[in-house]
């Protein structure tokens, strides 16, 4: 087509695309009759010149719409931007599901340095999150929560995302942000939690940078008529202890148990009233703390797991790896920081994500980190455990590598920098 | 390669590309490994982020090494940035060759209004411009003028000429910069005559643009050891009176045998003397009008034609289309502008020129303006001649509306507008 030359010379001279010319070049490429070097000039185009915010709004419209649509009104569901051990879906959604909000969440497999939360259910023997639309939309009704794996959602941002990924063209906000809401968007719950990543283990390294996403985020969730809020949470060190899917797992089962304090727990009741407070619930604090202490929350992700093929009893016994070895504290001080993105590797080294499709996970592999910013160790001390079968010798030497150890006394940061 | 995506990076935050890296790059294109779609991402960011000089260069020696290479060592070529009826190389090169100075011109086919030199010079019955180097040595020592259609010179620059034309990337200084430089060091011409063209039938619209370029292309061929210089020229009229490939060669003929003055004939002394002055011979201007009132430009022609297998009597008698039909001036006044870009759609309506490799050209067709900025015209009086079979009538039209005829009286812009 003519049209996508004309978009490219007008993004490049830093104009304003109309909506139409978006949805006509989203169509083209996912169509085919705009080929990938044009969609790569254009890319690289929108990178350097900026996109309005209208412009942005519309190419989100565009790929949400390309591919299947679902609708769950009512629902609600969070995404986070990605983060290493992150536990928060395992925890906050059947905290909130218990508390009457139905939950509807469908998921992506995990491009990361463990697997997706997905990947994560999967380690539970028996569990499927193969659900049509209609089995989804049954057993919302009947227990309040089902997280299934999505479909062929918003294709055209799967395409642009991989053309982004080899161009250059990642680190662009209104190009991640219309990315991530497209695929919200099209999974159809209308009460939508951003937790925003900050930090090293993250995209957006300072926190400014994960305030404006947010903000980006929420305005174009808010225009697409989906109510939504956003957290910005730091993302230095690891979240919780495990990194790893059956570990993760572990770690969130204990937590709904009322068995597990630390950072996550308190993260994840955050997170938990903030998407109750989205829905219009009064008093949202006081419905998670009884959620968890009844064993309400704990007994609702019992019954969505045996909604969903898994076998309620091997949530006790989780299928973690044999293959342990723990790692030592070097010398004695204290933790000025366990590197999230160090963490992250060796696990992924592990086996317990994958870097391209396919990539077969190992469920048991991962870490359990056992010191955070703060803590005093002494030499010899345990600071990690490593599961999995493989590279374990390396993987030592990247969560070594991770572990910083001060001699003065280091105070914890905040887990929450904002909230918006 | 990795090292690809490295330089989009670098490019895009506007950092400058190390040589090694250029080459790698156009090496990499070039042979395969870097497809497209990185190549038009990295051309967006150069368009935008610009490129240093000594990035230009790079690209350039890097683009003139890509395919064959000639070297021709003292001879003198002149290159023109494209325009409407562009005859100064069938009258300039056999003055110069008569003067002493050799002449080894390689050149490609027209992708334009009308055709390149090689067309011009195929209308000449028998005339063949293919000549092995050899071959174009032997006759450049022997007559001491040879034009000759150019093998596989610079093929980066033509597959990287080829993306920048569908993907937005074509009027970027440096990238324009380097494409011609590259294929004029390819030709192997040591000193080298650069005439810019300014004006509605130009790249360069206003002089200030040509002249940038002008100073671009004669720095970029004094680093490759070429003696280079530049003239700026108009191009808002068609230059001569011919537009089309054998009726160009029958005003070339008539200058050279100095049966007409005109524009062409100040613009051909111009370049001529200006070539001369690269090589260092005195008194240039002085040889020129010598060369050209002795008869020995013209007969240096008769000399090349014929050492090409050309009919030197077809001379006389050049295969110009009979279906000729007239324009008249709708008006009386005074002309103000016989727009060049006009005039050379409208002969490439006829069958002049080509769109697209491979288009077959009319040699026969073409137009013969007969007046020009600043002649005084009678209603009905006959402003232009149309040559050939195709589409007569929209190219007259387009004649017409190229015609611009004022009440007042305006006077000739001047056509050299710059030297360097």
């Amino acid at each position: 087509m003519r049209g996508i030359l004309d978009a490219i010379e007008m993004k490049r001279r830093g104009g304003t695309l109309p909506d139409s010319v978006i949805r006509q070049v989203v169509e083209g490429y996912t169509g085919g009759s705009v080929p990938d070097y044009q969609m790569s000039a254009l890319l690289m185009a929108i990178f350097i010149q900026g996109m309005e915010y209208e412009e942005t709004l519309a190419l989100t419209r565009a790929m949400a719409e390309s591919g299947a649509r679902y609708s769950f009104p009512g629902c609600v569901d969070k995404h986070s931007t990605g983060g290493v051990g992150d536990m928060i879906s395992l925890t906050s959604l059947p905290i909130v599901a218990a508390c009457g909000a139905p939950v509807a969440k469908l998921s992506g497999r995990g491009l990361s340095t463990t697997g997706g939360t997905i990947d994560k259910l999967e380690s539970i023997p028996g569990f499927s999150p193969n659900l049509s639309e209609k089995q989804m939309r049954d057993q919302v009704e009947e227990i309040g929560l089902a997280i299934a794996e999505a479909g062929d959602l918003a294709p055209a941002d799967k395409a642009i995302y991989a053309l982004r990924d080899t161009t250059g063209t990642v680190n662009s906000l209104p190009l991640i942000g219309s990315s991530i809401v497209s695929k919200k968007a099209a999974t159809g719950a209308d009460h939508i939690l951003y937790d925003v990543k900050a930090g090293s283990g993250a995209f957006a390294k300072v926190a400014e940078e994960a305030q404006t996403l947010a903000e980006l985020l929420v305005r174009l969730s808010r225009s697409l008529g989906i109510e939504a809020s956003a957290l910005i949470t730091s993302m230095d060190e690891p979240l919780g202890n495990a990194v790893g899917n059956a570990l993760e797992v572990r770690e969130s089962m204990r937590l709904l148990r009322s068995e597990s304090q630390g950072d996550l727990s308190g993260m994840s009741r955050s997170v938990a009233s903030r998407l109750l407070a989205l829905t219009g619930l009064p008093a949202p604090k006081v419905a998670v703390e009884r959620a968890i202490s009844t064993g309400a929350a704990y007994e609702k992700f019992t019954q969505f797991v045996v909604a969903q093929g898994g076998d309620p009893n091997a949530l006790d016994d989780l299928p973690i790896s044999k293959e342990m070895r723990e790692v030592f504290a070097p010398r004695a001080g204290c933790v000025a920081r366990f590197g999230a993105l160090g963490v992250g590797r060796a696990a992924l080294l592990l086996g317990a994500g994958r870097t391209k499709k396919g990539d077969e996970i190992d469920p048991g592999a991962g870490i359990e980190v056992l010191v955070k910013a703060g803590d005093e160790v002494e030499e010899g001390q345990p600071v990690a455990r490593l599961y999995g079968e493989r590279n374990a010798q390396r993987a030592e030497e990247l969560v070594l590598e991770a572990l910083e150890i001060s001699d003065t006394a280091v105070v914890r940061p905040p887990l929450i920098l904002e909230s918006l």
